[in-house]
């Protein structure tokens, strides 16, 4: 009887051993110094959060429901509240097709879990959500990627080339609108042709509308899954529109999904927390909701707006779109420039931004690009922060022209 | 270029096909039918929750703290409380080994997947927790029994026997204090033993604490992780302690499981709740908790004693252990009876317990046991439930003496 004793580490799955630090964790440090101005990351407006209408939810909660502590089933009454919230956001569905998560992050995670399996084939775009590359880590899945463009999207034709051939991918990812990080939205002609697409080769797709509500037109577009509610998974989340902290989001799936995300929601973390549901239950039973959507519209389209505006002051040469949707503006810079270089000054000089190789290493013009995020900040906040990030490109360039001169 | 369109239920990975209905919907749904008392479930009883306090601390949180809706990192004063917590649990550790979740369900299922791979090698209880045999369902694990008895606990020398032979296992999950469903606690001895079994093989133990502040002798037996802070990962939470509702938990692991962890909960719903988090750590500031769990030994045990009386005076051919920690008594009733038919006939009395064989198929005497949980219910409540479960095995045994005479 010979006794075997691997090290600690050892004892780790294979993907725990080789998985690189957090990209989320990474960011939060590298862009959270103090005095630092940050468009780094998606955060809302936390002067925007209903805090009073949160308090008298909870109050009402502790004092009206005996059970609000205690194990419990979802609340349907959620359920009614999400149909209605859909309805809004041009999605018919039933309460049988929703499903609660715990955020739109826990909703991904757990359709990956029922979707795919070991070697899995997988497509996602170039640049899209780090959030969603981590959550493949562990499946040890075939990621595919399609070319992104941030004035079409999602490429179609690489995509009906990649489906032409091929194993069949068990899931495609994607945001159609407020895309992340080019706050693209697809064209409607674009949302019927990978709709179809993907029905007539049997992929399912998963949906990723946690911007999908903040369109800054005049009328909301509906989602893909508006199309086909067959083969596409609507994601759906609290955190833009109400208040991350919360960890609320939900599914909108066809129902011969519901057992096996259950089963995996069970076993992941029991069921909602039955606290947090009920307050907010509670807040969306004042019908405040819809109200506070349209201040978030109004109040983060100002910011995008003066980001705008900022750009063309502070950084003249740059070029972008004016977003359509979501919370960011995505900037390219002139042929060259290296933003993971501009990162280092730009902190230096009290400012933070993502550069555009963090959502994707292999497209061929995120390098020279940067993501601005215009929620969280006040419009004076991002003036100061845009003519600091202005000097810190400013000065590059300088060092670069002396450096080729 | 062929259109492959399989299924959509096609479409679901092979477990989520496969898996059978979650064992907890099952059994909720069996036993919450109305005018139905319950024993079936690990419920801690609503009327000791301090709703009041959870009030105050809610309201304090959003006063003073203009962030708590918002995203943001793990509380670094949460993980002092869990230390000085641990303290009083006879557990020596820091901060760096702290790793919080939500509540102990998130803690094994995340362990299990930096731990396990696909057809590794786990070993758990003949009896043991539903919810962590389905936290092990999509990895298709080689699932390793080892005998466990109500008066000693899990066999160590059948576990001795199992890990002189075959690969390595990749863990081990227990509970050394207030079993479930046995509601044994180990000696001393056996801790020592089984500790030192797992270190000499390389088995991480998964110690599932989720009962251990919950004992009923004067002093708190120290845990297993208590013994070996190497290879024990420790699973503590709020949920019997405080209040499920708000799904806090937390891991004691060694420092190296920490970068994995954070990524497997950050791909899994990005990080605690800010909001509870905030809520339960303003609680613990006021420095209550130790008191409520003193209340809650004192207020079980005495629910205990009730139902340990009601057991003599209604089931009195029935033979069980008084429990030294958790929530259930093990009741054994005479050999032939199948407590699965006993339970149809309980419900129609309007009284619900859990069937032995939830607990695992293969133990020899799980079909004629039963769970019975005193935690949620009221004396009273305890007294008349009993009174109907003991009308109910008597039916089943004067149906049996007539159609064996």
């Amino acid at each position: 009887m010979s006794a075997i004793s691997p090290t600690l580490d050892g004892c780790l799955a294979a993907w725990a051993r080789a998985s690189r630090p957090s990209p989320l964790q990474r960011m939060l440090s590298l862009t959270a110094r103090p005095g630092v101005l940050s468009f780094a990351l998606g955060l809302p407006s936390p002067d925007l959060f209903p805090r009073d209408d949160v308090e008298s939810a909870a109050a009402a909660v502790l004092r009206d429901d005996p059970l609000s502590l205690q194990y419990a089933p979802p609340l349907a009454r959620m359920k009614t509240h999400i149909v209605q919230l859909m309805a809004a956001r041009g999605l018919s569905c039933t309460e049988n097709q929703v499903f609660l998560t715990a955020g739109a992050q826990q909703g991904m995670s757990l359709l990956a879990r029922v979707l795919v399996e070991p070697r899995s084939r997988v497509i996602v775009e170039q640049l899209t959500y780090p959030g969603f590359r981590q959550i493949l880590e562990p499946f040890d899945a075939e990621i595919v990627e399609i070319p992104t463009s941030a004035s079409e999207g999602m490429d179609l034709d690489a995509l009906a080339r990649v489906l032409a051939t091929g194993p069949r991918p068990v899931l495609l990812y994607t945001m159609s609108h407020g895309h992340n990080p080019l706050s693209i939205s697809l064209a409607a002609a674009n949302r019927t042709r990978l709709t179809e697409l993907c029905a007539r080769y049997g992929v399912p797709i998963v949906e990723d509308d946690a911007y999908g509500f903040l369109q800054y037109g005049e009328a909301l577009q509906p989602p893909l899954a508006a199309l086909d509610a067959n083969w596409v998974c609507y994601v759906g989340s609290f955190s833009k529109i109400l208040a991350p902290g919360l960890r609320q989001g939900w599914l909108v799936v066809p129902e011969a999904y519901a057992r096996a995300l259950s089963i995996a929601k069970e076993s992941s973390d029991i069921d909602m927390a039955p606290f947090t549901q009920r307050i907010l239950a509670a807040y969306l039973d004042t019908g405040r909701l819809p109200t506070h959507i349209d201040l978030l519209r109004r109040e983060y389209r100002t910011r995008r707006d003066a980001m705008l505006r900022a750009i063309e002051t502070h950084l003249p040469a740059a070029r972008c779109r004016i977003p359509e949707a979501g919370l960011f503006v995505w900037v390219e810079l002139t042929h060259g420039v290296d933003t993971a270089d501009i990162l280092d000054r730009a902190l230096q000089q009290g400012v933070a931004f993502l550069p555009g190789a963090a959502f994707g290493q292999t497209a061929p013009d995120a390098a020279r690009a940067m993501r601005l995020n215009f929620s969280l900040a006040t419009v004076p906040i991002i003036e100061e922060g845009m003519a600091r990030l202005g000097r810190a490109v400013a000065q590059i360039q300088a060092s670069r022209r002396r450096s080729h001169g």
